[in-house]
């Protein structure tokens, strides 16, 4: 039975770009529950208060999340789908500030960090790091300050009634975010995904043993069905100094023959194994 | 001609893990420098300041220290040698102070990460962030604080004159960080380097297009040489969305024959090969 209304919880302040994100995959409808640290999206999930899981892995400039690619392990979660988003940096300040006003300016540091460019021709306004994008434009409007800016996405200042004064301050446009949608593995067939590609992925974790050739003969057995990887992360395993569990995603689902051969064959070189999911491409 | 003495800087306060990693490559005689930030302590190497760069890389628990990839692939520098160091956490404060005392504790996140098991035992004691361990010591010891304490090695405890509470106190004992040491390409030979395991090690980046089984054939170039990987890593490629740059460490000087061979094959499928350096394996 399909659930409606979707409920998604995400990392951050209403307005943050995982709310963007849970938009995009479940629509406008979804409900959407905003948590302070990565470790609560994951318990709502598992506890039942929500359907689905939104949480950053990748960002095109900054890398992976690592801290979501070891909650991944640790806990008993699908990737039920994936959603690639634009990431849009804007000056965003209360309404009828003028950009002469600024005196300050808060963002996440990974924002920041974003638009140093931008950043250098107001060199008078002074950087300050926080929490988060979207938190930071809740906190100036809050605070009613008229001589502070904060540096989020669009829909925070939608949400908190702000208004961008400067649009698309990010140094490279080539700037994309790229979410995993987590729920539980017995309700993902429950839980109706806009967007379909037509194209599908896999995305599994394993470890082998401190052998020499160990990785190149786990990726001989992908290469040898002409499986396209798409990513490949390494993790330290906790307990066993210099040796890594690899993450890996690629094109196809857990179900086709040449991915099904190929796992299995993994299966026989590697000490563990697991499919975190098969879901559709993103639509980019 | 040998330099002598040796300066080398480091990123942290006087007492930082790293400055034990510089004595242990170095000697006691090491002249060691502190500097902020790690951007620093590359252009302090560059610009002549100092001989060599100690950076840690990688520690078993909390994984690759991405920054300072990053700052290899921007810096023209080598890698001339690596230290592994087991790292123990230790809760200090100024001499006299009892456990019972203490009211708040310091350290950087990964040190406080590290000893999340002691912490909850003497969870009346306030956990509060701070910009590195060894610093966390100094300050302490600055302000004259007896209800307060910081986790750092033991040699923080000695260069400020603090006493050692408790010793030991991380989660886990398999907590190892390794470190490179970085100089000039026209220095390296002037550079005496001591504990010399007679193993050789390379470290190289490269990028491939974004074509199927590129990394596969990448990595056969050293299967079929019978090469010996210890370390892979990837980071994404700065405009580039959805391609990265891979990190190599192996087995091997770059001047063996097998290990030239592979890097030969390699430079015909890869965009851009740099090899980082070869040095002595660290003596763990």
């Amino acid at each position: 039975m399909k659930i409606q209304p979707i409920k998604a919880v995400f990392q951050g302040e209403h307005g943050a770009f995982s709310e963007d994100a849970a938009r995009r995959a479940f629509g406008n409808e979804v409900v959407t529950l905003p948590r302070r640290s990565f470790e609560e999206i994951f318990e709502a999930v598992i506890g039942g208060a929500a359907d689905v899981a939104v949480v950053p892995i990748e960002n095109t400039l900054a890398g992976s999340v690592i801290k979501n690619y070891d909650l991944l392990v640790e806990h008993d979660l699908t990737i039920m789908g994936e959603v690639v988003l634009r990431v849009m940096h804007n000056l965003i300040a209360a309404p009828g500030v003028r950009l002469e006003q600024i005196k300050r300016v808060y963002s996440h540091p990974v924002a920041l960090a974003q638009c140093t460019r931008f950043l250098a021709k107001v060199a008078h306004i002074e950087v300050v790091p926080a929490y988060d994008t979207a938190g930071a434009v809740k906190m100036i409007m809050d605070c009613g300050r008229r001589d502070e800016a904060a540096i989020a996405g669009r829909s925070a200042a939608d949400v908190y009634g702000a208004q961008v004064l400067a649009a698309g301050i990010e140094s490279n446009d080539q700037n994309f975010t790229r979410f995993f949608l987590l729920a539980r593995p017995d309700r993902t067939a429950d839980i109706p995904l806009l967007g379909n590609s037509g194209i599908r992925k896999t995305s599994i974790v394993f470890r082998v043993g401190n052998k020499p050739g160990a990785l190149y003969k786990s990726l001989a057995a992908f290469a040898d069905e002409a499986i396209d990887l798409t990513k490949i992360e390494s993790r330290p395993i906790e307990g066993r100094p210099w040796e890594y569990s690899f993450y890996l995603d690629f094109l196809g689902d857990g179900t086709d023959a040449p991915v099904a051969r190929a796992l299995t064959r993994l299966t026989t070189l590697a000490e563990s194994v697991r499919i975190l999911g098969s879901y559709p491409k993103a639509e980019t």
